[in-house]
């Protein structure tokens, strides 16, 4: 498929262009920062630059392609400003509207579980939605946008609800990136959380190929956890990556309090992502 | 108090206007068409020009008030349409932050039953939304990132969600003022739907009464449905329009089928508002 890519440079974005390339896709890495474009290029590889607030050439371009996979979203995490909403949302969708127009026939975007808001337990994509933060919000809103836009102009609308990730390239804030200095540093204690909450993680190998099945697959339209389906608590995680690092450091439990932004306790339902990684390719 | 209106020339703006300053009330309306402006200026009514796509001047003004009224919301009805949230929506948000970064410290804004989406029954202010076209989405997304804002910036809110309204002034499209019209014209018949669909209807004296109460009341924050809280079958309705009328004119029952795109039979819950009109003024 020639398939066209925003956030390319991102956590997941990196992974994802690995993974197309690899599955041979001809791709179009859309690229905001000038200095990044001859990096990028190679074999299967075109880029073009790409600004999301004025994105008329872009969009055209990417009327050419099969499907539009739109990753990027400024300024994460800082989930509670008002520019995911302000900002974010009106200029990602006035681009996917543009690239729609231009006529590119499918289009996946990444929303994020925590459109699910303050639920705890098995979240299931046919739930509705909560938001409760700015970031989760215009991710919401976004979606419900571009519900109404294909009313007007049909299109295949692939609406990923990511969950938590781990890996290569992930955030030095992320609680693994932090686990794994505080072992490089040869720290004897590792400051924590409780721990005892439930979360769904995957590593973000598998989240870039599920996203990759996604894409191949027009038929699978709506809405699509891209999750585990099997919650485990902090402690676990973080005790298997102590294990698998062969590494000894003291977990102390209890240090931070519990995040009162987030459920304690949810995952994803994924019955629906199963079937699409489970199905002939 | 003085207060600051958007919307004065429409349906509900006309009779608030009337209400506001039989009240006593200071007000300022905010108006689109210059040409209107010395027809609608009286004792205890200022006017100013106003485009809210370049709200900047006439925000500084409303920073001066206790209160802003905003009832403008071009296009109506048309509640398919997609202008509801590309072009209203951004503009209402940005109209209604820069008033509140200039000072006004309480906004009250009409929402609609719609919000609540295709749902049957009894209407309560604490139900999750699911609006199910443009317009409501457009209305309930306002809403939520003014509940976002006001998290970084405090502010009254008063989210009013309208029902069913008639009254002098309405929508020649409307059915009463469409009976009306056969009455006056003598026709023999009127072609209706099957009448049985159970609404919520308020006279529109009592709407803009009400929302005078609202504004005067500081303390009542956050959502109340407008409403009169009892159901009454279109049938009845029209049937009591005939009767109050002394016409007659038969009614062709099932001539058009009942409208796919809203609930068979709801109402609000009108607890918090019947509460707010009977309290002291």
């Amino acid at each position: 498929m020639k398939i066209a890519l925003t956030g390319a440079t991102g956590f997941i974005g990196r992974h994802l262009v690995a993974e197309l390339v690899q599955r041979g896709h001809e791709i179009t890495l859309l690229v905001r920062d000038p200095q990044k474009l001859d990096a990028l290029r190679r074999p299967g590889v075109r880029t073009i630059q790409f600004d999301l607030y004025a994105p008329a050439n872009s969009a055209a371009e990417v009327g050419k392609h099969d499907a539009l996979i739109h990753l990027a979203w400024p300024g994460l995490p800082n989930y509670k400003e008002l520019f995911h909403f302000e900002e974010n949302l009106p200029a990602s969708y006035r681009f996917l509207k543009a690239c729609i127009e231009a006529g590119v026939p499918q289009v996946l975007v990444t929303g994020t579980c925590f459109e699910y808001g303050m639920r705890d337990g098995c979240l299931a994509e046919n739930m509705e939605t909560l938001p409760a933060n700015s970031y989760s919000l215009a991710k919401d809103t976004l979606r419900k946008f571009l519900e109404r836009l294909r009313e007007k102009q049909p299109f295949v609308l692939q609406w990923i609800r990511l969950f938590y990730m781990y890996g290569p390239g992930q955030n030095s804030n992320s609680l693994l990136a932090q686990l794994d200095h505080a072992i490089d540093k040869g720290d004897p204690v590792f400051n924590m959380s409780g721990g005892e909450q439930l979360r769904d993680y995957l590593p973000v190998e598998q989240v870039a190929s599920g996203l990759a099945r996604v894409a191949e697959h027009a038929e699978c339209d709506g809405i699509t956890n891209v999750c585990s389906g099997v919650p485990i608590s902090v402690r676990k995680l973080v005790e298997r990556r102590i294990e698998s690092r062969n590494a000894r450091i003291e977990l102390n439990f209890g240090y931070y309090p519990y995040p009162n932004h987030e459920p304690m306790a949810f995952w994803g339902d994924a019955h629906k992502f199963e079937a699409i990684i489970s199905s002939a390719p």
